[in-house]
């Protein structure tokens, strides 16, 4: 038997992998998640059908969550990550000692429980004594906390599905309510690439430069999601992501780490120019007025 | 009838375009060549089975292989592309009015004889009267050659059938020989990501470190190659792709890039940590003797 799992990247267009064997599936109330066992990304799961992590290449993604907030705030003690329910951005975040307390909100507890059982290599830090599990839905979470983090960390799917609430207005509102002077907020920012991806970047932007004065977004290399030109939003209340680098803050930790580094820290920042045209061409007012 | 064409990126991994229309195929005494109409591509034609160059996204590998040496050495007068039967290298060279000669040679005169009737978007500067045509093996035409090109550009396909070549010391030699005191040699350098491609990109990178004093290598995103993360080589005689960036006099020329600019220029150098450790691994010793 052939066993092939497929990803559509457009109606026209899809991604195919081949598969040792379904090692579990199940529909939670909230979405239906599956692992699989395959020869070239070794063990991986899905969620409503799209390839969420997998052990070859989750430490892209990983790195570049964490790291990159990491080096420009590497004082950052309080952190809260709404979402990555596989474990892998709060694996990187225990490896800095000085991070007092990381609140770990994700909606679907499912999501954990298997994580742990298939899939050790992401969630292997899940019980690391400054976690603190909260399984709730993330918007109503953040609404309650004011000047409370460093940094927060959106690691979520897509905007379809329970992921859809974090990615609007008010919920950003709220997060910038919840980090404190110096916080900077990171969120998966889709890929300019397939027309509903690049949709879906414009839209998040646009909404993100209404409320943070300070709206980047950066790029990384991640094969197995559509295109495999992914991004990421930085936005803060006043850092910025390149002149406030702090490479040699960074450094002292001697963290090693398979994408990132502080040269590809800077790079990052630098994108193509439909890219950045795309992202101007949406760029809203940052409404200073609203957090008076 | 629903037609796809597929793309194996491994044994246990594919890509797969949904198709409109195959226009042409065609089995030359080099390779076989196709040409396709499809949904989210436009237009595309094939190598061998391989995806080479499609209206949406050719943009990308055309600016970076040209645009990245032409930054470095803006004065650039004489050019040599091998290979790039498409012209989309061709293309983007003759947009720069001191260029005065293109040596532009290509093993098999059927790839640029069909890109002209189908692909019109890539082709249509291959008659500009600086362009010089040379339907040879681009292994013998650069033998003879000493001291003659600032930029000689290796825009293959992979090195299996008629690319192999193009990925040997001698060649690397030869370019070596046949540049001038600032030339600049520019390599498809293959991918980090899949074994295969990674095995490709060390061997290569092994061998031009062992001609060139100069070896970098750099990145970027394009989507319809293997895993998306394609790299090109970047060695000279002693130019330095980021230290010698003239970024002013090329922006001066005015010209309008969807993909290349003079941030994403210094960025692209930037390479991921697993990147940079594979490359280290295979560097070779210069071996300057080898040029006195």
């Amino acid at each position: 038997m052939e066993l092939w799992f497929g990803e559509k990247n457009t109606e026209t267009c899809e991604f195919k992998i081949k598969i040792k064997k379904q090692i579990y599936s199940e529909k939670t109330p909230f979405q239906e998640i599956a692992f699989f066992d395959s020869y070239d990304f070794g063990r991986f799961f899905t969620l409503d059908g799209y390839m969420m992590v997998n052990e070859k290449d989750e430490f892209i993604y990983h790195d570049m969550i964490v790291h990159v907030p990491m080096a420009v705030n590497p004082e950052a003690k309080r952190i809260l990550v709404i979402g990555g329910g596989d474990g892998g951005t709060v694996r990187e975040l225990t490896r800095y000692n000085h991070i007092e307390h990381i609140d770990f909100v994700e909606i679907d507890e499912k999501v954990v429980e298997l994580c742990k059982e298939f899939l050790p290599q992401t969630s292997h830090k899940l019980d690391d004594p400054r976690v603190e599990h909260h399984y709730v839905d993330g918007i109503e979470f953040v609404k309650w906390k004011k000047n409370e983090y460093d940094i927060i960390l959106v690691d979520s799917t897509d905007p379809i599905g329970p992921g859809e609430g974090l990615f609007t207005n008010e919920f950003y509102s709220d997060c910038y309510d919840a980090l404190n002077g110096n916080g900077i907020l990171i969120n998966q920012h889709e890929s300019p690439y397939f027309p509903k991806d690049a949709h879906e970047m414009k839209r998040a932007h646009e909404k993100i430069t209404k409320v943070f004065p300070v709206a980047k977004v950066y790029q990384y290399h991640m094969p197995t999601y559509a295109s495999g030109h992914w991004l990421f939003g930085f936005a803060s209340k006043g850092l910025d992501p390149v002149k406030d680098h702090q490479r040699n803050k960074w450094e002292s930790f001697g963290l090693d780490t398979r994408y990132y580094n502080s040269d590809l820290h800077v790079g990052c920042f630098a994108l193509p120019t439909y890219v950045v045209k795309d992202l101007e061409s949406v760029r809203g007012k940052y409404m200073e007025a609203h957090h008076e």
